[in-house]
């Protein structure tokens, strides 16, 4: 874990690629070396071709980095590390051009997600998907052959919150059968040109957001899955083995995506309620142990309060690495049900990839 | 069904009496007779004593109105019924004491829901309740004696939106068996003084309501039960018959409480989402039928846009005594799914009190 | 003022033009004879070209409506009256069409506010300046021409409300010769596609509204100005009679602009605090007296309370043609502050030209 | 400036009180050495005893605290710095017996604000109103009396934003002889329990608060003010030297007030907006000079973009020890109109008193 690696941002002015830049502003390990965005911005100084609406400043030394265009050429070819805020329509081609150019892409969009030798990875609770990829690397050394280019996939940003408490559980005391999951999420996932429009979101909710319902049951699958015995594909839990069913709201609320859920164990008797509380306390995620620089000191934050988690009050936990869960208790239908509160554009986005990023440095895949 | 019948208020000054005054205030059929409150207030015009918060202005007959304390004398005992928004800490005693002096109460305090020979009612869902009170009042009427004083319940506010669709449903297809209810509750329910802290509210949710996942899971099956061979008494659903689960939680929203609920029919096979929908479409309330002046013309609005009901536009339909259902769906793990939407002040308040009265005039019990 | 009269709405898609169809539909006087909107829109029927996002629901009647392109033919040419809901940036070319064509034309656009022979109109405040146009159409009548086309503007949403207390005021106690204005407007003036984003509005304020002071400073001039000797052009209050400051701001409300204003009188000595309010009290707009339908009862709301008006609780007054002004108090710089209350797409737009149309039918100038 | 200072928080269990000991746990050069609250939380562990209501998490250290009465008594008498967060009901005696038992205090209540021989201070824009402090401390020395107790009042909220930019402004460029200020402020300055009610403030603004518009109009003239020739006692600017108008709004913000504010020099000519610009860019405030270590950086952040300062936006400059200003530019009545956005519960409220506490340190005067 030597010196200080390079990271491109592809859709730098998006909101997704200002929270990217501003993570990697501050960030020990990793320095801004490329950033691009569309054929309108290219060649601008970054000041100027971004519509910063950050809450900290624009970095003095990130204002004047002038902008490329998104593709696998000058000093994207340089960096040790691509992170992708790119939107979906745009993403699949131009993701797949650095791959194919040998570069190491972490992606916070949708296009790749299904792959099945592409890792889905929530930092925090999965991180062992990245061993596909670092097989892959290893094996290519081996045989003499160029370092491979290679995609990792950042989840939904409900998903990440979801799978969170999930992990510990599954890992306690086996699989879950049935869950259930309605979430009320914050505005910010949608970006801001224009995102939600206020008067969708004041004195008001939209009980519906495209797709990503269906996101929320399809990558849960994927993510507490497992890996074929090659170790080279991911095989999602089966439909019939778990049952998941989600129901996504639009809230007013900034930041931070509050979800209430229950599920069911397979195995009988269940643990007790004090049993999956003690389980989510004593979690600590894989890049809390590897000494990441952003893993959280508490992966899971169990609060006692009755009225707890809230998005306002809970979402900074760790930097936003972390994430809540409150309300544990028993369900009349499942087994139990709680509340899970993750910070949606940190841990559930750009945060994520960062994240991830210093997972692969930490296992010098990069 | 002749004349204009003469209405008390019991916590005149309260957000639900405020309600109360409001919509008599402008009822054909009722006029204002009493209005009650503390001690503090008794004495006092009712512009004087009320600190009015509703949108629209207090009328100027009521603002001359002396308020009177909330015992069962003066003109109190002239009224043919009393709406009782009390708090629930003062409730018990003053609508049993009114009761006693023979007075016809609907309360929405939630002090008597639950007794055996109160009717627990959502106008537009279990109108036949009522009978119990009506066999009551025929029965002492054939002995000769002194016509009975009794209670109505008003249900709970989430519990009204909830259990609309339901009725339909288990009247055409047969008992449900499960039954899971996520709910973004507007603020206006927990009232003005203080209700809601905006410090709670402005970019936070609040996923706790206390009393109010119990509530939601009781009510339902009372209101969805039956009534004994004497016609005296309720029998509700039985926990095994029909497992309920309810997370509640407040969202910054004034008006309209929205619930992503799920559920399964006991009777296989289930019927087909065109079916579910069809059933909600074609459902007319009793009240409707006895040609209410508050009851909807639609009693449940089915909505078709993938991102509706929404409460800020949906809210008012039919005057808030409708109840808009959007997104029914087939659901992974019981058997559908959709988004229900209710004005909490109207159908799950005071609107309720007000249609409940209605009936009760219709069907010459008062 | 016989028979319906036929109507026809431009940009009958946009924001405000669901909003002119909403009230037209249930207006006595008025019947919706064409509906127009881009050439993507024309031929669908209405309910399929807009995205209805209005509180209440489309009429059934106006759903089925075929739209046509905004071109004075077909339909058009029958009209009325024809209400212009069309953006700044169509809007030029197309009313002026419209007007060739011998059309009567309301437009909610501002391009041709500030010409020397448009009527700029708050119906509540200034119907006299339709005098120009009456007197134009009848010089073509005795002259035996073709009647003539015209356009009449509705002033600016924030505008409108500034200048309804002023008018009284400025006819009983002379010229105001210093005025300042700071705004707190609610997003729906912005329109919804997508209009102010839910991330700039959301526990935040944007204090800058393009272009908006310099209409507020501007149209109040031409507003409370006269008009020339012959009666065929405008004549503002210049800058240096009546000097006005404004500063906007956009705030998380709905509906409804708020406005900090203080002023001066020219005369001295200035009347009370009392005086003004009392003529604030007795202002009865021309429109009330010609018996308008939708005309204020009372065209000013004067309100005592220490904390009103507040948008949420006082914009629906009169169904938003009337305006509410409290706490009128004295100034330590100029003579008198207080708070302006208007609804913005009642009297501040949409409601606006219907209004206007309402007099223009009563003189019989349509 | 040697050595960590002992601190003790008076009203510590409420809203300012927690933003105390949230500042105080963080700090270098303070200790928590003592918590004082109601008898009904005195013995109480301070996690017990309070409901914290912070976005980040009780420090574990200060969770153990025994809380303790608000007399001056057991650990209170050992601190070297008394800060106050108590509610103005009770702050006056309180405060007094801290005083009087030789203590220094720095209050957020407005008690004592206008007390003739108390300084009134935001500490980026008159900590020399601290001298009088000064002078009366090393007096005491110089005779060899006892080391007196004094007090400091932190100035209102919404007074802290509007006197930052005004300070270097008449500095440079002489009296301002006029001033308008708006205010839309957030509501943490109102508490939380309950504080602002969401039903008035949600969709909605409150074009009121009591007693905020005097406290503006008269705190400006203090703090711009001088002192008497002995230095005892402070002169504020006359009402005729200097009119103030201020007309305060709270709107759905959490925290930064924004101002809308217009001013004229008494000095002709007046300067140009440029040359207010640079006065603005170029200000550093003493407590900077001084190294305080919360001082802000930049003292007041000049914003060229047409529609900043935002609250959600800007309110963190510099910790929120910084002031923005933006929008600078002419006025049509007085000479400048500008917006300013300060953080009211930081540089407005506790974070000030913190400030002037390492102000007092620095200055060897605690």
């Amino acid at each position: 874990m030597t010196g200080v690696k390079k990271a491109g941002v592809l859709g730098a002015t998006g909101s997704v690629g200002q929270r990217f830049i501003l993570l990697l502003s501050k960030h020990p390990e990793f320095e801004i070396h490329a950033l691009g965005a569309s054929s309108r911005s290219a060649g601008k100084k970054y000041k100027d071709a971004a519509n910063w609406k950050q809450t900290e400043l624009l970095p003095l030394n990130e204002e004047e980095i002038i902008v490329q265009e998104c593709k696998p050429e000058g000093r994207f070819l340089e960096c040790d590390i691509v992170f992708s805020g790119l939107d979906a329509d745009v993403a699949g081609d131009i993701e797949k051009s650095f791959v194919d150019a040998g570069l190491a892409v972490v992606s916070n969009a949708k296009n790749y997600r299904r792959e099945k030798d592409v890792p889905l990875v929530v930092p925090i609770v999965n991180p062992e998907h990245i061993d596909v990829v670092e097989n892959k690397v290893k094996n290519a050394k081996e045989k003499g052959e160029k370092k491979p280019g290679f995609i990792i996939c950042i989840s939904n940003c409900s998903t990440a919150g979801l799978v969170a408490p999930l992990k510990p559980l599954v890992e306690k005391f086996g699989p879950i059968d049935a869950l259930t999951a309605t979430t009320l999420q914050a505005i910010s996932g949608a970006g801001f040109s224009p995102g939600v429009s206020g008067m969708d979101i004041l004195d008001n909710i939209v009980p519906y957001i495209s797709g990503e319902e269906d996101k929320l049951e399809w990558e849960t699958k994927k993510i507490l899955g497992g890996v074929n015995q090659d170790g080279t594909e991911f095989v999602p839990i089966s439909d019939d083995d778990m049952k998941v069913s989600a129901q996504c709201n639009r809230v007013p609320v900034i930041d931070g995506h509050t979800e209430c859920i229950s599920l069911r164990f397979a195995n009988r008797p269940a643990p007790s309620v004090e049993e999956v509380k003690q389980c989510l306390r004593e979690y600590q995620c894989e890049a809390s142990k590897l000494g990441c620089h952003s893993a959280p000191k508490q992966t899971i934050h169990l609060l006692e309060q009755p009225d707890r988690p809230q998005p306002r009050l809970d979402r900074e936990r760790d930097n936003g690495y972390a994430v809540s869960v409150g309300r544990v208790r028993e369900d009349p239908l499942l087994d139990f049900k709680m509340v899970v509160l993750s910070h949606n554009t940190i841990i559930g986005a750009a945060g994520a990839g960062i994240l991830i990023a210093e997972i692969l440095k930490a296992k010098n895949i990069i």
